[in-house]
């Protein structure tokens, strides 16, 4: 078991990874202060994880909301369910909520336990790769809309997070692919050996080793740490961890929620960061074909839908949080592991970069 | 023109209170980061007064959204058409929104900006008494639930209020009383020497005298103020200024939100306080006969509706947010102007309060 810390003074929280933490009571229990404990967690998990969960939380006056799953799901109608589950079973605000499942689940507890009440305390135990290294630690939770991803939330730091690597046995291929999506983005942000390391053990990864699961997770989770330790609120660094994910969102809002999932599109934003980056003339065509290839060896799309126009592309990027007055910022890249933010380039070639991707062909399987 | 200052660090803000504010660019734009603003009011204050703060917003990239009008409205559906609004117009982080119009708009709009992108600022003008006094100031934001009286919320504190005692002008009486409500409050609460004055003067209220309306908002804000700075986030004393608001949530949610105004469940329920305190011999007959006379004398209600019964009285109250595992915790008076918060009571005594008030009769004209 590794724990990792996220270091934000008196709202300073555990990241414990490892196998079988899950019906571990030890992990779960300090974090909770009252009696009262909401378990949320979706259709899918619920079979597989619930019962588990649940005995680890026997002391308590526990009950649970199973949502729908997917993201096409992730939105107020939904949180709404779970307070009406809280005020149903009268909890209060001493009451504490508990996450059990994926991004979506996570991003919807979190809010919820923001708002409830006006705060109330939570807890991360995320089921999916792309939760225990990304969504589930940083405090940043919310809802879709129609109109714009994550356009609705709060940042609410959780408890704890509990990673329990066993949970991945269960996740299908194509949810795994997604999540390593999210781990090679660190390798491109901030830590080029990391990349390497990717590159040199993508197969054990994708054939579920326990031992290389375990170190992508940790790495990834100590590199974000430290990123929402230094910049909580996303004033600056921060928004570093948003690679991709400008493109990315377009996708998922451009195609319809969970269509893609959220990994595979921000797999195929990275490679037009990348793309647009070496267009600048910032990074060489090879680190380029470097990226879209450890995209592909991890069976992730390296190219956007090709049903979205340049000008849909344009219009759904408009409404990205990370646009400041009506300049779109941009998560570009100066090297392997050398990303930044930046308004700063020639829109012109943003749009031939567009038209080349609206033009192309699918690469990626799933996509076809 | 006075100004206050919320005292809270960082976060600190003005309370402008005088005649004539609302036109005047002078105390809006300052607290404006950005291009963008998005007016929120509703349909019975846009006719009065939208154009009156447009004008002295037309340096800014401005837009409006205009709501129902009622407390049967301070839902999620309407925050809803809020975001929709700020998406439509492709809104971002660095947009202001602007709260005109009574507690529900202050509340709704609140929230609204709490939860855009992770949160934007926002600015209150209170154009009620009610909103003046009380809920413009202390960034409590929030809208209520079918279940439940203001569950669903957010601290977020607004960058100033701007208080223009003209716009009472146009608050019709029922409102204008209500909004007393909140004022009597504080005398009960804290400030004995105010409540002796609200004794002397309440005709002058009620004339809509107008040094006598600015002495009370300046100072029912200096309460409120000073209770703020001292705890934000209602982990101890806060708490007191629900005076009467366990018992008037109840009213609110049992009755149909819209059908008693808050500042009229808010005045019967510090009634019942009173009473409850009274036979739990903490106060005297003739201090209840103050406060209910007081209420009279504001054309308040002194009781609570008869067609709630004792026990769906405590099912409503055991969701309120006072609630702690399982204790009810009631704002109840030692003294006027001296109250306390306490758990500590005999629950058969408040039965008999509860009893006595369902079987009771009505003595407010509007009421009946």
């Amino acid at each position: 078991m590794t724990e990792l810390t996220v270091a934000l003074g008196n709202r300073s929280y555990p990241i414990h990874i490892g196998a079988g933490l899950l019906g571990d009571a030890r992990y779960l229990t300090p974090h909770i202060a009252g009696r009262q404990v909401m378990l949320v967690t979706d259709e899918t998990v619920a079979p597989l994880y619930l019962r588990r969960a649940l005995a680890s939380l026997s002391d308590f006056d526990c009950a649970q909301v199973v949502l729908a799953d997917g993201e096409q799901f992730k939105n107020l109608d939904t949180v709404e369910r779970v307070f009406e589950a809280l005020l149903t079973h009268r909890f209060n605000r001493t009451a504490t909520l508990v996450a059990l499942g994926g991004g979506v689940i996570g991003d919807i507890t979190g809010f919820a336990a923001a708002c409830y009440q006006r705060g109330v305390p939570f807890i991360q135990i995320p089921t999916t790769l792309l939760a225990q290294v990304d969504s589930s630690v940083g405090g940043k939770t919310g809802v879709n809309h129609a109109l714009g991803k994550n356009m609705i939330g709060a940042f609410h730091q959780p408890r704890c997070v509990i990673a329990d690597t066993t949970t991945l046995d269960t996740l299908d291929d194509r949810q795994l692919r997604a999540g390593i999506a999210e781990v090679i983005k660190y390798g491109l942000i901030s830590d080029p050996d990391f990349f390497a390391w990717l590159e040199q053990h993508m197969h054990e990864l994708l054939a579920r080793r326990p031992e290389a699961l375990a170190y992508a997770i940790e790495r990834s989770c100590r590199n974000k740490a430290e990123v929402v330790a230094a910049d909580e609120l996303e004033t600056g660094r921060r928004a570093l961890l948003n690679l991709g994910h400008t493109f990315g969102h377009a996708i998922e809002t451009g195609t319809g929620y969970g269509t893609w999932l959220h990994g595979e599109a921000v797999a195929a934003g990275m490679c037009m960061a990348a793309e647009l980056s070496a267009q600048l003339g910032w990074i060489s065509a090879a680190d380029v074909t470097r990226t879209e290839a450890l995209m592909l060896a991890a069976g992730l799309p390296a190219r956007p839908p090709t049903n979205l126009s340049r000008d849909r592309f344009l219009e759904l990027m408009a409404i990205d949080k990370k646009v400041l007055d009506g300049r779109l910022r941009l998560v570009l890249l100066k090297g392997i592991g050398r990303a930044v933010v930046t308004d700063d380039f020639d829109s012109s070639v943003l749009h031939r970069v567009l038209d080349a991707a609206s033009g192309g062909s699918a690469t990626h399987a799933a996509r076809s």
